[in-house]
């Protein structure tokens, strides 16, 4: 049952570096509750989710380099959870060009229904320095 | 079975607004992943995530005001997820004296071992506005 999870998860990583958004939209549920990076506090149903993944493919000057790292998935009868921090880089779209390189915690939460695991809840942060309400960018594991 | 992860989760916030450390303690697995707001990326295990819990404690001068919203709860075999959103009120500790008044995003992540309910994972965070990098305070659902 991980293994599926698992293999789930993987399929997730792959879709965001090639940018692809209709597979990535397929391993969402039509009820997703989506906390990220950025505001607002959620997006909620495919449309928002779609839109915001499309958002953050455009930062990107050709592909999205995204490594999965410390892996930890639990799954139980129809319910399955899923952490892990992402290694994101890439070359940004802006003008100045800078790279990217940057650690994302990630909480993934999945269902199972008629036998096809669907990811309900996704939440991906950044730490933030309660000094200067920054977010932190060199974080590592 | 969601009726006993929902109790949980009320003595959870009743033990933070107490500052109740043991109380609180009590709820986490021994094995607890825990993604806060503030860096590092995460606090593994129990002494780690007490010292992160008392510091944030420390932060405010008396109780702290902690409501939960928009709560959803899915439990299935001996696995749970939970998110919702926390209204973080309450007068800070530091010279100024500013009163905090803060949303955030909470997923909470339970195991059941041996009939007792146990967080093994959680994740809090504030969205963060990519233009400035400064996390967004004043965001509401």
């Amino acid at each position: 049952m991980s293994h599926e999870v698992e293999a789930l998860l993987e399929s997730r990583v792959q879709a965001c570096r090639d940018k692809d958004i209709d597979k990535l939209m397929s391993l969402y549920s039509p009820d997703i509750v989506y906390f990220d990076v950025v505001p607002p506090l959620q997006f909620t149903g495919t449309d928002a989710v779609r839109r915001n993944f499309v958002r953050w493919f455009d930062e990107y000057d050709g592909p999205i380099g995204l490594e999965t790292h410390a892996l930890k998935v639990v799954a139980s009868g129809d319910v399955a959870i899923a952490h892990m921090f992402h290694l994101d880089t890439g070359q940004m779209q802006s003008d100045g060009s800078p790279s990217r390189s940057l650690w994302l915690r990630s909480t993934v939460c999945l269902e199972r229904t008629a036998g096809q695991w669907l990811i309900t809840h996704e939440h991906i942060s950044l730490p933030i320095a309660l000094d200067t309400m920054q977010a932190v960018l060199d974080a590592t594991p």
